[in-house]
């Protein structure tokens, strides 16, 4: 049924809502835009958005909420940031401490949302154009790598910059950066191609997160900037409490992917 | 006073008809677009322009005349073709029997005049956007190369694809496709990146046209495709007559580089 075509962001959240939907977001309400989620205590709220602010490839904000609010706005009026994601994980001084479905039981008054752009969102676009995404193809996550390039620092969080990496043929190369670069709210034109060691990255074979994917001889590795990046700020932040989304299990939104292109 | 920044299109032509500018036009009514020149009899036009029709990244047409018209159009209404380019070139059977600085003598009242845009235009936009571009910087030709990808056919002409080639750090290759992609007109965005032996290029360091330029470590070589394309394959198709601008002197037009971009 989410598969359909004609399934929709909100009919997502709903089966999460009930409890019949605890897997992964890939693939489900296509068209629909998909996004990160982080949930913080006020206290910390500030620097988090300063941070998204100086750092906008990796952290394209999509919606911030007011504390306390469990309604995210415009991008999807109805939901409900406790209920509505498969799956969530709670975060206390950096360790995970739970994976639940729903976080009623966690929440608090002082909580500010962060929804986050996904490159669920370009990879479609990509598909749409005829250019092909290995990791997709493999049915594998996507392979990502700590660079050596600082993220712009903003109070308690600080860390490097992490990627996305997807092979392609040279032509697919300029397609995917004319294509990515009319989504700037998920991430947009790749920050580097070609020649990974320059950006700290010795082995693609084994990146920091995600999955391996081969990258032929008549291909070139592409970057993009990632969304792990802030969740990697954050974890080394080691604040009191944070809830995300858990890897694959996002929020599906009310908007359409072709509403977050610039052009 | 043709480098001034108050230099128009026309003080160009003006200074050409006049017979006091018969070198090199780079450089000179920055901001004007420049145009490569192809003059053949009517009896080879069909065939010419269905060649730049099936293949319009190497040869994006500006302009094509009315059989014996000297006037181009609205590109440039008052400029002459006979007389209003530094330097010709007067091609018999494929060889090259002349440079002329004016073809008023040459001219035939069957003769179909083809303005094809030139990376002028775009190279000027890639360094008002701080992208560097080496062979400006080193004050030498741009190298060109003959791929292994064939034009489309049509008619009497065939041939390769020859391509123009600029190194840059990965950064700036994403800039460069998103400024370049708005540009179809001249060329558009590039056709290769990076593994120059898939287009049948071997040597970097032997072009088989302009100058070579040094490609840095930290550097890839972007390829777009070129407008000596035309040339080659109407050199190939050894054509009675056939007449050319002398490279780098160049038809300066009225129009604007920035009316060439696309979006």
């Amino acid at each position: 049924m989410l598969e359909s075509q004609f399934a929709t962001g909100r009919d997502v959240r709903l089966a999460c809502r009930s409890g019949s939907l605890t897997g992964q977001t890939a693939g489900l309400a296509r068209g629909f835009a998909q996004a990160n989620l982080v949930i913080l205590p006020q206290a910390l709220a500030m620097d988090f958005l300063l941070f998204c602010q100086r750092n906008p490839k990796p952290c394209p904000l999509l919606a911030v909420t007011e504390p306390g609010q469990v309604r995210p706005g415009e991008i999807a009026p109805d939901a409900d940031l406790r209920t509505d994601l498969p799956q969530y994980r709670v975060w206390r001084n950096g360790e995970l401490v739970d994976e639940p479905t729903d976080i009623t039981r966690y929440w608090q008054d002082d909580f500010v949302s962060f929804l986050i752009g996904c490159s669920f969102t370009f990879e479609d676009a990509l598909l749409r154009a005829g250019v092909p995404v290995r990791h997709i193809e493999l049915q594998r996550n996507v392979p990502m790598y700590r660079t050596n390039v600082p993220c712009v620092p903003a109070g308690v969080f600080h860390g490097p910059l992490v990627v996305s990496m997807r092979p392609m043929k040279p032509a697919d190369v300029v397609r995917a950066v004319q294509i990515t670069s009319r989504f700037p709210r998920v991430h947009g034109a790749p920050i580097h191609i070609g020649l990974p060691e320059q950006i700290g990255i010795s082995d693609l074979s084994r990146p920091d997160f995600g999955e391996a994917v081969p990258v032929y001889e008549d291909e070139l590795p592409v970057f993009w900037a990632c969304g792990v990046t802030p969740q990697s700020a954050i974890m080394a932040a080691k604040p009191p409490l944070v809830i995300t989304h858990s890897p694959g299990c996002m929020f599906v939104t009310d908007g359409r992917d072709e509403q977050l292109a610039g052009g």
